[in-house]
């Protein structure tokens, strides 16, 4: 369900926040200082990375559920938290780590922003012209 | 209000943002440089460790208010938005100013995500199970 | 429309990504790092920058939309993004391009922020009192 998708954002956000809280401890790097071993840096680096995209994210999210299928969505949105997952530890392990599941989290965006694309036109044309492109629409 | 806490948000964001604007002139820190002295360094950071939050902030608020209670989850906003100011106002001061605020807030944070937890198990079941676990709900 | 307007904040958000991936590669700055040549750092910071308003223009962007006009907001909003990108082009050049752009971004977005507050304000106030502020509403 999208409500869930949108409701677990929050829980990964707390998770990597934690985190870096944790290598902070660990690293002995006390604010406001963010620079010190690579080894924390990295940590630090993937939680600013993952907040980045995070209203983007959302955002998208709510306009592929709306205006596409909430289903779908959800399922992508799932993957996504979890290719940002998969990123987060990469990340922390070493530089390269992150790659993949990065560009992994980055193409399941692309067709989360796809989905929102299509269902926002169908919706314009449906509504404006009467044109009905999308007939498995759930709106 | 939720619309008012919302809305809330945004004058905090723009507050912040020129704090830090006056606080690179008063230290002569130019952009595109973010290190300096550890005076300017904690405003600084606390400015970014506020918009880190805000979109989650306003994620969980949303959902919150949709989910489980609209006067409740803006008495809460409202609180949150306050212990940010007070953490804003703390970090500026001192590193170790920042702590109680900063616990502060993660746990009205976390009350809002509990509400917004029960508000959408309580939608979920009553909708498709008929059960009703929140008989105050507003809803 | 307020919808191309919201769904045009994510191929921004895209694009200056990409121009920070492409900055990396061009100045040889591999992620954790974040600082090297005041070239590299300008277009860093002016995705970062970038990223720090997006989820408050949103936010605004879907207030305004919904409370005072649709069309004028998502004009509105199309001048935000044509300022921010104006920005990012100036910053990527020297310190001192970004700062007309900022200026324009954020008239543009206080704008908003009046737009949603008068549009706010009438809906409570013809909603509990029945007074009427704005006859020219879209609601
Ligand atoms: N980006 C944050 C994520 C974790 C966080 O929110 N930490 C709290 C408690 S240590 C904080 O106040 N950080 C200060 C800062 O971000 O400068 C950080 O670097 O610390
Ligand atoms: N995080 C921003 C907050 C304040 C802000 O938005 N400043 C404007 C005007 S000085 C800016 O263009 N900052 C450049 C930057 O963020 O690198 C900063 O560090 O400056
Ligand atoms: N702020 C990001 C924007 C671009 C981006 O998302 N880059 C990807 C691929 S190079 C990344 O994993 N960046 C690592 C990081 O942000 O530390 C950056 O500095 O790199």
């Amino acid at each position: 369900n999208l409500l869930g998708s949108w409701f677990l954002v929050s829980f990964f956000a707390a998770y990597f926040s934690l985190q870096v809280i944790y290598a902070r401890r660990a690293y002995g790097i006390s604010p406001p200082k963010v620079s010190g071993p690579p080894d924390f840096e990295r940590v630090f680096r993937a939680q600013v990375n993952c907040s980045e995209y995070f209203p983007i994210f959302l955002a998208i999210l709510w306009q592929a559920g709306l205006f596409f299928h909430q289903g779908l969505t959800a399922a992508l949105g799932l993957l996504y938290l979890y290719s940002r997952y998969q990123y987060f530890i990469g990340y922390k392990e070493s530089s390269s780590g992150r790659l993949a599941p990065m560009y992994f989290s980055a193409g399941v965006l692309w067709i989360l922003i796809g989905l929102a694309a299509v269902g926002i036109l169908h919706f314009l044309l449906s509504h404006y012209v009467g044109i009905n492109i999308l007939l498995f629409s759930s709106l």
